[in-house]
């Protein structure tokens, strides 16, 4: 492009100006401080990085490669170097996992300003354990995706369920951050399920309890609560929500750690669009609730419910 | 930060303490690959690499600065410049699209032992095939984009929409997707369509037959399943599934290939959260359904369905 | 691999073949460089190019770490580097706001041919501004964190919310945008707020007008229009919908820039999948919206609005 074009692009103005406006950054920087050392101010200064989101990611990718060996790897695993491969993605899994536990526990204690010693090992031991509770996963995912198979006349093949379906990814990251959760580490579950909520639009709070063969189709807008307990071959579908009653104003401190979410039992199915509340609230054995229907008491198994459709008006 | 911070940060614990963990990582390892050698277990080793997300992706992007010139690149076009820019970028889609193509429909009939001889020209013919198609698919997205514009009181411009609007990147891609589909090849177009779904909310299946005109608003939650059939100038909007009627547990297999989903005929409005399903629906021309209308079965042409507004209690 | 899997591998096919396919090539881009000749044709050729999306989402990240300090940037701040390192992203921020806000002034002026003269200056004019707003944002942000805090018992601490909460960060974006989109600055403000939809299911359009203390729980299909105002306090669930009543079709000419959207005032509660529609439709102060409710009118303020629930059946 010729000069003319090129300044227009740049829309340049004169140096005069420039200088000008940049007068006044350091005042800006100032006032910026200065409102940061008022109480209204939150921040995170003087405390040491909450583990990143970007290290957390890559401890799920490459908890995805060992729990599915050959899928998500650039090379080609065969019988032969398939024990290198698998070996040297556990021992970096061990050393990112205790680092960013350790982190994550020694963070919460600093800010709580709790004692902090053991940190250091606490980290080795929850990695240790995750990793020996991989073998688990292993068997229930395998059971997740013959449940998705078995259900959904889309589904190709087992590949393309574990290579493309968000339902089971978000599921995936649930069972890894479950455990952490229940070993109680800190921020590092929920940073894992926000994640996977940001990619498949299901918002599943690490607390979340969750039996084998579970299924979600579709799965945006899905919402399951901290206190839910869900069964073996128990089947949701899109913008199902499994949450708590509403709530008195500021009810923050009264309701934490109390069971506030629905108890899903074996075999139900739950239809795109159904919302159930409340921590008493109990769907027994192989019920199935229709789409959209709202439910806040408990019903006994076998019981199908559906909404009365509501009066259409033809014109 | 001085050694004792550093210490503290990076929650060190005794060597004697750290080798002692990592001594029982082989013994992990063999646990994780005998779980591996049991028949629970689901891999893909022996298997050539599938489609990398990162591939398609990298497709999908080169695709988008073809079909809409000027608006993704990063250099200025000029009618000067134009011709030689497009012509890499499609010779580079052609190298990309037959190797990724080859790989997929290698990779079905290998996994599933069926005759692959001619993998190769398959890729070349199905790559060459959808760069013919793309003057066509440039068409009618300046019409789906032209339509988007005189629906939507919130649009400043074309570009706005051409740069912003998810539901139009969402057609883009299913418009692509749907092409492969058609040809047969396997994985690449659902690993098309759920990235366009993790972005954008909107869960279009590939299989979907969508006309011209189509436009989907904010279109969070949006489900549109494989065997549905959309006309000209159809318009829907957030949360609004076009689905499968419930289905017998493990349905899988009796329903696969069969049409469930319904047909929409042209010139539709489907508003927010309106669920429409069965392969045997028709919603006729010139309809319009209102928001959270459940229909399941079809209307005629210029129907306006809506939902006796469910009695509200004030207090 | 030995050499027989390599071919395999690679699906290669005879020189000859491929260089009939190659041959195409040309023949193919002339006929999509010609259907950029026709009217149908919707190009960007011979404009700048448009703000890239990389460019504004490194601008969100500075911002948020100037507003959060120490939460999202690598290094460990304390009171000591603190200025330093704030002086640095300011000043950062002020050269990428200013270029990306002049480009997307001067693109606009120049696509709609009007006077251009002083997209420089009202680029640092607007970059200023902005900056200047920051300790502003700054305290309204902790509001709504201390808001999020005190109405969800699940939350297990600020940090967690500043962290991962992705209602927030949807406020957050929405924040900047509305800011510069007051100040008449085209496209930027829409890609911001759709990076963050896509990111959290959440679509809010940067002209909404969103009091302090605001909440977004969960949010994936939260849909929030242009005309919206929302007073202080307010606390609103996944799948809201502030929206426009139906529209005639191509309605987009003569509403542009009428009041299509609610007004909610102080102290509203609103429930998940709940829908209010209209520009005339003002949700009275401490109202409180039930689930699924469809509201097209007004309520006064106190009004507690629940859906009688819809008849189920049991079987």
């Amino acid at each position: 492009m010729d000069v003319d074009q090129k300044d227009q692009h740049t829309c340049r103005i004169g140096e005069e100006l420039t200088s000008q406006y940049r007068k006044k950054l350091p005042g800006v920087v100032d006032r910026i401080l200065d409102s940061c050392r008022q109480d209204s101010c939150i921040s995170h200064v003087d405390y040491d990085p909450i583990p990143s989101t970007e290290s957390v990611v890559g401890i799920i990718d490459k908890l995805r490669e060992v729990v599915f060996p050959g899928y998500f790897s650039k090379e080609k695993l065969d019988p032969v170097n398939l024990s290198f491969v698998l070996g040297r993605t556990v021992t970096m899994l061990f050393e990112l996992l205790s680092q960013q536990i350790s982190n994550s526990i020694r963070h919460d204690c600093m800010r709580y300003s709790q004692e902090c010693s053991d940190c250091g090992e606490r980290g080795f031991e929850a990695a240790m354990a995750l990793l020996d509770y991989l073998p688990e996963i292993r068997d229930v995912m395998a059971a997740d995706v013959q449940a998705a198979y078995d259900g959904d006349p889309a589904a190709k093949s087992h590949d393309e369920i574990i290579f493309s379906y968000p339902g089971l990814y978000a599921i995936f990251v649930n069972r890894i951050a479950h455990k952490l959760h229940e070993m109680g580490v800190p921020l590092m579950p929920r940073t894992m399920t926000e994640y996977a909520h940001g990619l498949t639009g299901i918002d599943i709070h690490p607390g979340a309890t969750i039996g084998g063969r579970f299924v979600i189709d579709h799965g945006t807008g899905v919402v399951i609560g901290e206190t839910t307990t869900i069964g073996e071959n128990v089947r949701i579908y899109q913008g199902v929500t499994l949450g708590a009653l509403s709530l008195p104003k500021n009810a923050g401190e009264a309701l934490r750690n109390k069971k506030r979410h629905p108890t899903i039992e074996d075999d139900v199915i739950i239809y795109s669009g159904a919302t159930i509340l409340g921590g008493d609230t109990v769907i027994g054995k192989g019920s199935v609730i229709g789409g959209n229907v709202w439910l806040t008491q408990s019903v006994p198994p076998g019981t199908r419910v559906i909404m009365e459709p509501p009066t259409l008006t033809y014109r």
